[in-house]
């Protein structure tokens, strides 16, 4: 059975304001419930239908002593997504020291307020695909623990370690760590013409700005993911998640042909 | 003023029933208007804010005889969007004669069921961006006037020419004019140690399927996207979007290097 009080609950985990407030987040659907089971983060509470546990006997046992059944009914009710799903967790805000000296001899992304939560959902993912384990967001960016966020990366939000920095200063101290800055910028040249190293931070910036004029000196390394063919633009840009992906894959075909 | 029959009109064209029952599709918001009044497609009428008339004269000027105005409140109600925009128009589908013969010496897309409008929007901006003229979907493929699809293209969809054709005998037409057929598949072969040639089809599958088996006979290039470290694989997959994006980047930089 599930109380009003908790129903309550887990509906104002949609919220960013009630998810800090609570220290949780919520976990929807047997994909993710796998990926977070392979993961460090603690489950504060998980609810399943008879239905699911009579399915997932192994994943049941496992869980037993803090699984409580809740009807169909319940779920829906509990349920953030359009098509609710037969197992739902509340799983801590893990607590997150940054420190910039592991950033070093790695790639790393740094996203200028990315707003769209699908969007940063997809970059968490693309980032998990090519070894990437650090993601630093502007204070604006949009909040990994946004349900839409979890739901889209897929479990790779269980891998990849994502903070939220004032980018100035962030800037600043890859400076002297000689930390090699890379941002894509419509007016960059040409990523197929440019060295990339395996180090460095990769920069995206938001969805309608680009990234924001007070941080271009910020980067030494402007890139730009030629259209084709040459010299016949029809768009005006490519969406941020897929810039990631592009840019993301080609760091790492370098590092991988040099080997 | 917008009559009560009008706003269940608009409303109606959330649903593809309804867009095909009427022959037409909603376009919403400044940036697609734009993209909109460079196409060849065709307006049959355009609401919009005195305001938004205020501020666009010339686009104004241009659609001043078919041009009706509305309240802030009017738009709302008819919008199907979450942030109502303050111009709104219905649009033709046009109709379409699909001739193979059109994509010889091309490079096109083919999606098998790629079922989110969000992914079918990103993957006609990223065709867009590399110059690919074709989309060939399956027929259960998400409705590319779907309002969703139309707001994620940004504008391509205008430019695009996106097919709904029975595949197997897509397929049989290709190997007929000699076009190779490509395909990202989760046991396919590096694509950085493929031959990529600057024609044929790429075939793109379902999110969470991949390409239906019963198509794999078809596909004589299977590639896939390598992940990083080698031999260190976390997650499962990249989302079609974001594979679509790399896949084509990787085709164009190579006709690009061999120029």
């Amino acid at each position: 059975m599930l109380s009003k009080n908790k129903v309550k609950l887990i509906k104002s985990l949609e919220y960013k304001k009630f998810r800090e407030k609570e220290n949780l987040f919520l976990v929807e659907g047997e994909k993710l419930l796998q990926e977070l089971l392979r993961s460090n983060f603690t489950i504060r509470a998980i609810y399943a239908t008879e239905g699911w546990m009579h399915d997932n006997p192994e994943t049941y046992n496992k869980l037993f002593p803090i699984i409580e059944q809740l009807t169909q009914q319940e779920l829906e009710k509990a349920s953030l997504l359009k098509t609710p799903q037969p197992v739902i967790c509340l799983v801590d805000i893990p607590q997150k020291i940054f420190k910039i000296d592991n950033l070093q001899d790695k790639l790393s992304l740094v996203l200028d307020s990315v707003q769209d939560p699908g969007n940063l959902g997809t970059i968490i993912r693309v980032a998990d695909w090519f070894g990437i384990e650090n993601i630093i967001c502007s204070t604006d960016c949009a909040d990994v623990y946004n349900p839409k966020v979890i739901q889209s990366t897929m479990g790779a939000i269980f891998r990849v370690h994502v903070n939220y920095i004032e980018l100035a200063s962030f800037f600043q101290s890859c400076h002297s760590l000689n930390l090699p800055i890379y941002g894509t910028l419509l007016d960059g040249e040409n990523i197929y013409k440019k060295n990339l190293t395996p180090h460095g931070v990769i920069v995206l910036g938001n969805e309608s700005k680009g990234i924001h004029s007070k941080y271009h000196a910020f980067i030494s390394n402007k890139l730009f993911i030629p259209f084709f063919p040459e010299g016949k633009k029809r768009s005006e840009s490519l969406n941020v998640g897929t810039a990631a992906a592009i840019t993301c894959a080609e760091f790492r075909r370098r590092v991988s042909e040099n080997q």
